[in-house]
């Protein structure tokens, strides 16, 4: 597993000449990062009796926090196998037509969770950059850097992870899958959008 | 060392209630990932018969990426000694006059240390997100969209490393070192805005 390796051979195994582990895998590490950023920001204001008035959203943000950063973890290795998954259907036998037809199933749902499964990314992303927004604003300003961070590595996880979805989506044959996926992502880049100004806003306010 | 964790680690080691590691090691952390992405692309373009022209460039990415993969990474543990270091001056005896004077200058060091420190990560994420661009636009096309994420965890290792650089420049009291890192910011901050609309250009003609 590439979140069981050390950082220096998980930097080692994404710089070799091995197309996988990729873009995805490192967007959804992006935003577990940005996550756990985001809890140790939490962590440094809950118990602080100078935040005594937000105790409890930020005890709120935290768990949500953890949550998300521990799913985002799990992506990092997901992606990969759904990427190694995509490239094993296109080695399947296509002498027959009946293997041509198992083939073609094959590389459909193979390609169709490779993008879905970004678009996951995406979300849990935006949410972990809504928690780094507001902790931002409410938590412990010794640490808005770091809440600052987080939010930058949310939004760079979002939109790496949806380069990922572009460049799959063309080869899904599903009109219909299409358009869902087209219109999850408009929605993700609206919102991601706001809360991105938000976050430069709020930091140059606390930090300058 | 933190980049001789495993990943889940690194990770738990974030996210607790500890305010090191933090936000500038992460951004550096996001540097050293983005080089390792651009130094895959490269290695999936040299040697590809599609892609003969532009071999002697590729290599020469490839050669720089790997460099600066590598000292981003180193800036991970650096950056959060670099910190540790000025808690450490800030915990100096000040009783006397004479250790007054003392742990002033000590802060003084340590705090210009840990702004110059970021300073240096910004610059070389600048230099990973030019690299991305230009792979992007060069290189191998199956790998766009890991060319793209590159740039993206350059840009954010960048904006998050200036963070830090802000969070600690009002500490600094020697004005002639105030100007220039000021000056050098607004440097970098202007590149990277002409590399990043750049990046999203060509991801858009490549990816979609």
């Amino acid at each position: 597993m590439l979140i069981q390796m050390k950082v220096t051979e998980l930097l080692a195994e994404l710089g070799s000449n091995s197309p996988a582990p990729g873009g995805g895998s490192i967007a959804a590490l992006a935003g577990a990062l940005g996550g756990a950023l985001t809890a140790m920001v939490c962590r440094l204001t809950v118990d602080n009796t100078k935040y005594t008035e937000v105790q409890s959203e930020v005890a709120g943000i935290l768990a949500e926090a953890d949550i998300l950063s521990g799913d985002l973890a799990a992506c990092v290795d997901a992606d990969t196998e759904a990427f190694n998954n995509v490239m094993a259907a296109y080695k399947l036998p296509k002498m027959t037509d009946q293997e041509k037809a198992a083939r073609s199933a094959a590389i459909q749902q193979a390609i169709t969770h490779a993008t879905e499964l970004p678009l996951g990314v995406a979300s849990s992303c935006l949410r972990v950059l809504a928690l780094a927004v507001r902790i931002l604003a409410i938590g412990n300003s010794n640490a808005a850097s770091d809440a600052a961070v987080s939010g930058l590595m949310a939004h760079a996880g979002l939109h790496g992870a949806l380069y990922n979805v572009k460049i799959n989506l063309g080869s899904i044959k599903d009109q219909s899958v299409h358009a869902d996926i087209q219109a999850k992502m408009a929605r993700i880049i609206k919102e991601d959008e706001c809360l991105h100004n938000e976050l430069v806003a709020v930091a140059g306010k606390v930090i300058g």
